[in-house]
This record gives C-alpha cells, sequence and structure tokens, in this order.
C-alpha cells in the first residue's frame, strides 16, 4: 500500500491531534464524528440538515445495504452518493458487525460468514473478498476490512481466536482492495476484546499489513468505560502517526473527549439520532430528557446560546409537547439538534487543539455537563 | 356581525373564484388548501417546509390541542402560533367532528358534548361555548361553530335532527364569539347530509345567524363524489358572494377542481401527508405508488419539471427503497412532495381563474391524471 498524502497531521496537543483527511468526495477535519445513516437516511433528517449540522462524513451499513436495495443495483444507479444525495465522504463498515447482530443462523468460517438475511431470509454468504466488492459497488471513500467481534465478557480463547481470524481477513481484504483506484482508502481493525496483550498483537499485525488507516473495534459493546481507554492506549501507540484512527461505535460526548486525549480521530455512533427519537436531547448542559413533566410549560429554548437554529429558538415546551404525542416533528427536531450538537463539539475540539488548549476545553466541557440543566421555572 | 371587509373577491370565471381573506396573522390566497397540523405539528415536515411549499394557512384540530398539552397552557405560552413556531395563519375546527369520530362514551345533549379522552380516559364536556373559548385561547385566526356531523349513509330523522341541532349551535357560537377582538373570524357550518332540501334549511339559518365566512361540513364521509358536488350546488348559491366559503375535510386533487368549479375557496385534507406516510405521491401524471417494484432501479426524478426541488431531485429509485426500508426519510419526502404539489395546484388554480381560463385549465389538468405516470423503462 503506497503511502499517499491522504492524512495531513495539522496539530497535536498532548496526544490529542488535528488534521484533514482527503478522500474522493471531500475533505474530513479531524477529530470527525460520522452520523450513521444505516440504510442510505438518516433517521430524522434531510441531508441538507445532515451537512449543516457541520458534518463531514456520514456512515452507511454495508450489511443493510447489500441486502436492501443491494449493492449491485446501488452501483447500476451511481454509486451511494448519487442514489442518496449525499454529496461527501461515506465510510462503510465491512458488514460482519451486523452478521453477528442482527442474522440468524449465522456460521462463521475461515473462508466466509454465512447467514440467513433479516429480510427476505435468504441465505448469504459474505467473505472478507464479498464485502470489498460490495463496499467499492457501493462507491464508499472508506472501506472497513472484514472482522469478527466477540461481545464482552468473553473467554480468552475465543477473543484471540477472533483477533487471529481478524487479521488474516485484514490481508485478505487488503489484496482484494489492491484494484481500487487511487484515493478510495481501506482501513484495517485491532480486535482483542479486553485483553491488552491481544490488543497489541492485533494493532501490529495489522501494521505489518499495511492499511491507509486503523480503526479499534470490539469496544463499547458493553464493558467498563476505564476498560475501553485502557485498551485505546495499548494500541494507539502502535499505530502510525501519519495514518488516521477511528474508534468504532463510539459514543457518547465524554467518550469522545476522553478518546480524543488519547490520540483518536474519528468516531461513530447512532447515539444522536437514537436518542432523539426518545426523547432525549444532547447539550452543553448535559443530557436533557423532553418527556420529564418539567418541561411542559417552559417557553425557553434548550439552550438560548447555541449556534444551531432549532436548538435556540424551540421552546421546551413544544419539544415536550411533540415528545409526550408522539409527533415526527419530536423526533425530526432532537436528532438534528444532537446532530448539530456532537458537530459543534468536534468543531470546538479540533479548534482547541488547534490552540493547544485541548485538556482545558475537556475540563470545561464536562464541568459543564456536570453542573446540570438550568434550574427550572 | 359587521361586514368587515376581511375578504376581497378579485376575480371570477364561472362559479369559479379567486380572492384574498385577511386574518390577524396574515393574507390567505384563495382559493387556498389548508395542511392539517392536527396536534400543533405537520407529520413529517418543519413548519419552513410547510410555508415554502407555498402554504399561507394551516388547520390545528381543537379536539387534540385541548386535551394535550391544552388550552390553557398553550394561551400561557403564547397562543398555537408562538407554541409551534407556524408564524402564520391558522384555522381551528371546533372538536365536535374528532369527539364523534375519535372518543368513546359520548353523549350528545342539547348543552353539551360529554366524551372519554382518547388519552387519558377523563370525561370532559364540550359545549359550543367552550369550543369557542378553546379556540379563542388557541389564538386560531378562523374559528369554526361547534356542529353535528352525522356519517352517511343515514336516515333523514336523524340527519335532520343533527342540521337543526347544528343550526342552534351556530346561534350560540356566534354570541359567544362576540367578545373576540376585531380581525379574527367565526366561521357557520352547514349540514344535512345528502338531502338536498335540509342542506339549503341549513345554509339560509346559517346566513340568518351571520358568519365571518361558511363552511359545508359532513360532506368527503364516504358518500360518492356526485352527491359531495350536488350538495355544493345546492349550498353556494344561498351563501353571501362577499365570504368565503370553505368544504371540510376535502380532497384529492380532482375533489378540489370540481368543488373550485362550483364556487369553494378553502379546503382541507390529511391527504397528502397521511399518503406520503403509504408511500403514495401526488403529481401532474395522477398518483404514483413509490412501493411498486418497477420504481427500484428507475434514476428518474418523479416529475423533473416540477418546481418543487425534492419532487425534481430524488430520484424514484432512491424513494423506492426508502419506503420498502420504513425509514422516515421516505415519508418526510413525500409528505413535502405532496403539500408542495397540492399548493402548486391551488397556485396555478388561482392563476387561472384570474386569467379567465380555468375551465381549460382544469381540463389539461385532468387529462395529465387520467394519462397516467410516465412508461417505465
Amino acid at each position: 500500500m503506497t503511502s499517499a498524502k491522504h492524512f495531513e497531521l495539522l496539530r497535536r496537543d498532548g496526544q490529542a491531534r488535528t488534521g484533514r483527511l482527503t478522500t474522493p468526495h471531500g475533505v474530513v477535519r479531524t477529530p470527525a464524528f460520522m452520523p450513521v445513516g444505516t440504510a442510505g437516511a438518516m433517521k430524522g433528517l434531510h441531508w441538507r440538515e445532515v451537512r449543516e449540522a457541520g458534518t463531514d462524513i456520514v456512515l452507511g451499513n454495508t450489511y443493510h445495504l447489500m441486502l436492501r436495495p443491494g449493492a449491485e443495483r446501488i452501483a447500476a444507479l451511481g454509486g451511494l452518493q448519487r442514489f442518496t444525495g449525499w454529496n461527501g465522504p461515506m465510510l462503510t463498515d465491512s458488514g460482519g458487525f451486523q452478521v453477528m447482530s442482527l442474522s440468524e443462523l449465522r456460521k462463521v468460517r475461515e473462508q466466509a460468514v454465512t447467514f440467513r438475511s433479516h429480510i427476505d431470509g435468504a441465505m448469504v454468504e459474505l467473505s472478507p473478498e464479498r464485502s470489498i466488492e460490495v463496499q467499492r459497488l457501493l462507491g464508499s471513500d472508506i472501506a472497513m476490512q472484514m472482522d469478527e467481534c466477540v461481545r464482552l465478557p468473553a473467554e480468552r480463547g475465543d477473543i484471540e481466536r477472533a483477533m487471529q481470524l481478524s487479521l488474516r481477513w485484514g490481508e485478505r481484504s487488503r489484496r482484494a482492495f489492491e484494484t481500487a483506484p487511487a484515493g478510495y482508502l481501506l482501513f484495517g481493525i485491532a480486535q482483542g476484546g479486553d485483553i491488552a496483550e491481544l490488543r497489541r498483537a492485533s494493532a501490529r499485525g495489522l501494521v505489518e499489513t499495511g492499511f491507509h488507516g486503523y480503526a479499534i473495534g470490539g469496544l463499547a459493546v458493553g464493558e467498563p468505560q476505564a476498560v475501553m481507554l485502557a485498551m485505546i492506549e495499548e494500541v494507539a501507540p502502535i499505530l502510525p502517526e501519519d495514518r488516521p484512527r477511528y474508534l468504532m461505535g463510539v459514543g457518547t460526548p465524554e467518550d469522545i473527549l476522553e478518546a480524543v486525549a488519547r490520540g483518536i480521530d474519528m468516531f461513530d455512533c447512532v447515539m444522536p439520532t437514537r436518542n432523539g427519537r426518545h426523547g432525549m436531547a444532547f447539550t452543553r448542559f448535559g443530557q436533557i430528557n423532553l418527556r420529564n413533566a418539567r418541561h411542559a410549560d417552559d417557553p425557553r429554548p434548550l439552550d438560548e446560546e447555541s449556534v444551531w437554529p432549532a436548538a435556540r429558538s424551540t421552546s421546551r415546551a413544544y419539544l415536550h409537547h411533540l415528545v409526550r404525542s408522539g409527533e415526527t416533528l419530536g423526533a425530526m427536531l432532537l436528532s438534528e439538534i444532537n446532530i448539530a450538537y456532537y458537530q459543534r463539539l468536534m468543531h470546538d475540539i479540533r479548534d482547541a487543539i488547534a490552540k493547544a488548549t485541548f485538556a482545558d476545553f475537556s475540563q470545561r466541557t464536562r464541568a459543564g455537563w456536570a453542573n446540570g440543566d438550568i434550574p427550572a421555572r
């Protein structure tokens, strides 16, 4: 794999880094948060709102898209960007994780995973090579290697077997990716559960194979935050400085601050949209549950100083009413408010790193969350 | 009731009319279509999209709003416009129709209707006076008298009793409205089912009482279109020329063309948003079912000549995928596309009446629907 100039490290502040990741569909400012558009759509948001909220890159799920509408169909329609109308960088996962979590009758073999589609019951085979082929058909800017993710807690034997399998699948993924046009990127995924030694072995094996970027997988799957952070600390020093680092499936705003402090550049999570659908708002005062009766008569917005119009101008009373009434608009507004909050946080993180004030920013931000919501009226 | 200059008739073309209705929150161009924001929200749309689609006025449901979040609460929060953020004219129904269709254990008496709330089971009483009070608390620009609507087919005796009761309730509503500030409007509602004689008697009685505008209620409740049109033809000639006429709960684009040709100025219907949530698009080619497999590989938009961006630029393949996948974005896009189609139709209707070409416009529009969708690829 050539040492393409796809990642430019701009500044460092402690272990925290800010940079620019160049993809065929545009530049991603890091640290970056990728909202999750599972099946080619962001739940509750128009793509223009995803962009306006400050999003550079989104994540699509290979498992969902290969089953419906199908990778070959999306390719015939010009790829994911043209299909969806999201005209920016897109990362796709390998499909492996969802095979494990969503489908029945799955069978993991060295050669491939076989599973029953949760949509039409058809038996489907997914190999590392087919995963790369699917992601190439989708036209994703960043493809992920197929890996096996073990849910924690787990036995060391199971964790090690899955980690070794993932390394071999990484090599096969890299070979399969060799014909991809210049500019398209492939990331490897470090596994190893909560066992430091296995995490280090996984990272070393991946670096030997060589990828455009490195992800840390198999975390945020039920373990305490301290374990997650400890595993990042094992893996990060082994990874090359000049490649982006992506912590998969993470997380809360606080997780993000902690991981950035340990050198992570990229994140993805369904939390802003999923929690938005359940009446929760992310704010500088921490998470706020709009279902709570204290908001029923409150004409004040969530945060009158927010840069996002809906967070600054929609009353808590109206949001409360929408959530209680099950109105779609409640989920729409809270999802966009949450994505905008995450993206503003990433903006401020990048800014603080550039000014070498990240530790201070992190402390102030956490203090704001700890102080909690404004007093009820 | 004073002969306020709230309605200006601009042009007539046959029986069709175009005019300007002035309300405290702005001017409504007629013929007008009012999208329905049942519980203070338009399902699947932001208010800015409702406005951008060409909407002058929206409808809110008194029944829903009085039960949740409550009329007194909305009043304390500054009224419906400030509460919801829809800064334009709003019409509210009386609540009577939903009492009949949504609540259990309802009891209609001369004095009031008593019913059990479908939300919390509480017993609630709604009288013509309380309905006006609630609508005044909501701050609606146009209040409707409380009436009793009989589902068709029905016995003549039942229809006549409900019509007479509605006339008496209309008088009480008018008295209750006398303290409303200048500029706020009250409409009476003609009942009488599918019986011409009763319809005429109802209209004459209403005109005697005197309202700012006149609605025709109790239609589009299961009867054939021909019956609906015949009833309009009975009622319209009795209504004063200088007052707006509103056909409640109607309807399809074709219903609207037919009713405008018979002198109707205002409409409301849930069809654009409800059908949008079920995968149906209103277009100049007629209704299109995006769930249909013929769209799965079709990169073309619904209508490349549409003035509405989403109808012009979103591919049928993507809409098909969103609908099949149950993605919220599908309902969001189709709801806004449908509202925009309805409002563009109203715009073109007003334009045709102003140019005295309504009959020709109506014929061409209907021919387009009859021709059906563009050929499959």
